[in-house]
């Protein structure tokens, strides 16, 4: 495996225009802790007296920034410094290819389908009419039941489920303990016998190309159609998808979310971490959701949306939110004093 | 397998008044998506309008709403038209019996006791003493530990952990990635060696009946009582049962929700997804809790709680959301201006 | 197995003062449930009537409260009665030792080297280059990838996964399922392609002595650098640490907590249940954050913080919440009242 590349390499390969002397670097690091024989990137300008003391080997930097430095600084100029340096990243540390063969310990059914270049790791259990296309990694433990597919080139890290009937595009990453395609929570409730009756879930999920989901994050299976995850959508660890969930192509959902039962997120979406969705909403392409935010209604609107409570001192929380529980006696309080006064002319901080 | 029912075979099996013509279906589906070889159902009145357009071959309708239909159109006449179509679900894919055997690949200690029509999967594990009654199937990848007991017609799904000692009842269900039975956060602070001294967690977990638990969902074991999770309780992925935790009878729990440690929820109580109780409270029977609610005290009379933050535009949010620090202050200056102003005679807003 | 104690062999093994008759007992309880053959303890003075009704053989009490006690009654006297309690529950249920052996369904790259003393559980896989320390116990269906590092006497309860390169200090105990250096969430914007591109994710996680991690929690490698947990960190189920985060030595977090990338929280913190932390902030030593809080910014002295919402009944929360979004409109208000009106004098009311 290559170790070492020069900066006329990297550039021959990647584009980027170079500029110093053609050294060469073997690890990539962040610009504080950048030496000689690495390569780093000055992405954010309040950075910059960091990058022109940087000992780094090579520096990503914008058009704009290239200017900054000396003739003989070694640099690659990039329009995206960020974007170059994890293409750089790629170079340096290629996506592991499968090593072909089935581990004597799998345990795959004889009516499965599988591309003669994929791994299937030790302990890995594939059902009947499993179809699994070329260049795929089955790592060790994971358990694929009957009639799923699985596209070109995917990789399932360890441990990973995938119910029966669930398909998977090309290039899908799926983290170790991810479970795809479980029941969806449907219970109707049987009034007569005082308890739940389970609806059985008969929908699958589908995958697209390029999607990439987190550890032990749960997709269920639809309960007559099925749960979608688009193209190139990013989800995190620890997310709960129900069943019957849209999500357009390219949006990246960040940990601990959870999505209720048949809602749609649209395209191009930015969901931070621990938010919440209630079911049968509709979210616009586009849209970006804050931390920690109860999406409690659809929002037709792309746009940037919040819901938290603010961080304060406890003992300045117990004063405070008390009154949350009044605000509606507030409301009519203050309504009553503005009516006892005189009108009053506008001040200039209702222009605040 | 059967794979076309006519509408009398439903009928004679499910009970309901069959109407119209006794067509076959082979499909269960939405009201929108319904062809004539399918089943659907009419359950709330605002789809009438679909439901009377549907080329539907079979509706499952409530008595009030039969009337709507032609003499000629084929019906179920049903109370619940929901719950009977669970129920024609559950008839069209009925739930696969445990094809019975060990499979070679499996692991079981020579002293556990397992009924000889069960289904044991590839690589599960099986602990000393074990005990596993008639018609379980435990699929893939399973671990069960030392001493614990299933009843009859269990069904863990791949790649679940019980713990040891654990007990499960009849029919229950778990789902793939849960952990049943790990230990409890017990932590004592060692003052001295300014450290934690875990507590070793001595009671195990019990699940009762026909209860059915969520892909990767976590109950830990007691302290030194078991966590007990009652008959026909329904809990669904992600969602994290505490220590010494009990929860009633057919209660239902969404996701990414967490209980903490000797919680007690009631029976037939609602629990939207992503809510968190802290630890030691009790709930009443019948209560219905909202998604992303902070429940933190007892709940002694039944009712619907809430306790989240409305959704809003980020930058409304940060205009508004910033008083919240500065409630008690407002408070105090409400009060001086009431006193400022003369008496005010009660007036009509304040019947809102 | 010795499965009774005398009081003269506990405080011989543990210190402590003993009092009252020699009893013995086999077996730990809650204060309200205990036995005459039973150990039990007293913290709490309220609880100082049950105590001195209980039958339990033998009570461990503070110096303060053992005065209350008749000089027959069997005491052990404690300055923390708790954790003496906890060490009472170790002497009677000792860590299990590893069995030593490799299980012959575990698949072992014969590059690994274990310590000959180590417990290797059924359908295990151990990658390349693997070093285990002594008197480890890996039990069944767990996965550690290549160059991982475990050191002395580490317990991985079944199905845990480690990613490649993850070093383990000694004593670290891993709950069933969790997830250790998968990949951090690091993704760059593609304006071009209008996709996402990975980053690569070459940092690892590092894990301090004494550690404990509970079930299906994940921690991300880090990007460049490592992540860290510190020593004797504890973390319960379905916990999120993103990628480059670090915690301090002996901090606590309860379930359902999410880091963020590259926060920082300090030593000795204690972080509730369901806590969020937004990315690259900084939390002081001793800490302490309420559960279901939100934190959004640093915190720079250690203190006890918090941001939730109260539980209300839902027709209360549907009347007051609504107001939160017309904060901003109240606030101009009420400074507008304040202005027509004339000067009021400080009244006692501000003193609250």
């Amino acid at each position: 495996m290559k170790t070492s590349w020069l900066l006329s390499e990297i550039t021959a390969t990647l584009g980027g225009e170079g500029r110093g002397a053609d050294v060469a670097v073997s690890r990539l690091s962040a610009l504080a802790a950048a030496a000689s024989g690495d390569i780093s990137f000055l992405s954010n300008p309040k950075f910059k007296a960091d990058a022109l003391a940087s000992p780094a080997g090579i520096l990503i930097v914008s058009p704009k920034m290239a200017a900054e430095f000396t003739a003989a600084r070694s640099l690659i100029v990039a329009d995206d410094p960020y974007l170059y340096f994890a293409r750089v990243a790629r170079l340096l540390h290629p996506l592991q290819a499968a090593l072909p063969g089935i581990h004597p310990t799998a345990v795959v059914d004889a009516s499965a389908c599988i591309a003669p270049d994929c791994e299937i790791g030790a302990h890995v259990v594939i059902g009947a009419n499993v179809v699994i296309g070329a260049g795929c990694r089955v790592l060790a433990g994971c358990v694929i039941e009957n009639d799923c597919v699985l596209g070109e080139a995917c990789l399932l890290h360890p441990r990973v489920t995938l119910y029966a009937a669930c398909r998977l595009g090309n290039r899908v990453v799926l983290h170790s303990g991810c479970v795809i395609g479980a029941d969806g929570f449907g219970n109707a409730w049987d009034k007569q016998n005082r308890c739940w009756y389970k609806i059985v879930q008969m929908g699958a999920v589908q995958i697209g190309d390029d999607a990439e989901i987190g550890a032990n994050t749960t997709i269920d299976r639809g309960a007559l159609a099925d749960t979608e995850i688009g193209h190139g959508v990013r989800i995190d660890n620890l997310v709960q998808i129900a069943h019957n969930v849209k999500i357009g192509a390219h949006t990246a959902i960040a940990a601990c979310v959870g999505i209720a039962g048949s809602t749609e997120i649209g395209a191009y979406c930015i969901i931070g971490g621990a938010a919440m969705f209630v079911g049968h909403i509709h979210i616009a392409d586009h849209t970006v959701i804050g931390g920690g935010t109860l999406v409690s209604h659809s929002i037709k609107e792309a746009g940037h949306y919040a819901s938290s409570y603010p961080l304060q001192q406890h003992k300045d929380w117990v004063r405070n939110a008390v009154h949350l529980r009044h605000l509606n006696e507030w409301h009519k309080k203050i309504k009553k004093l503005a009516r006892a006064l005189p009108e009053t002319p506008n001040t200039p901080d209702t222009q605040e």
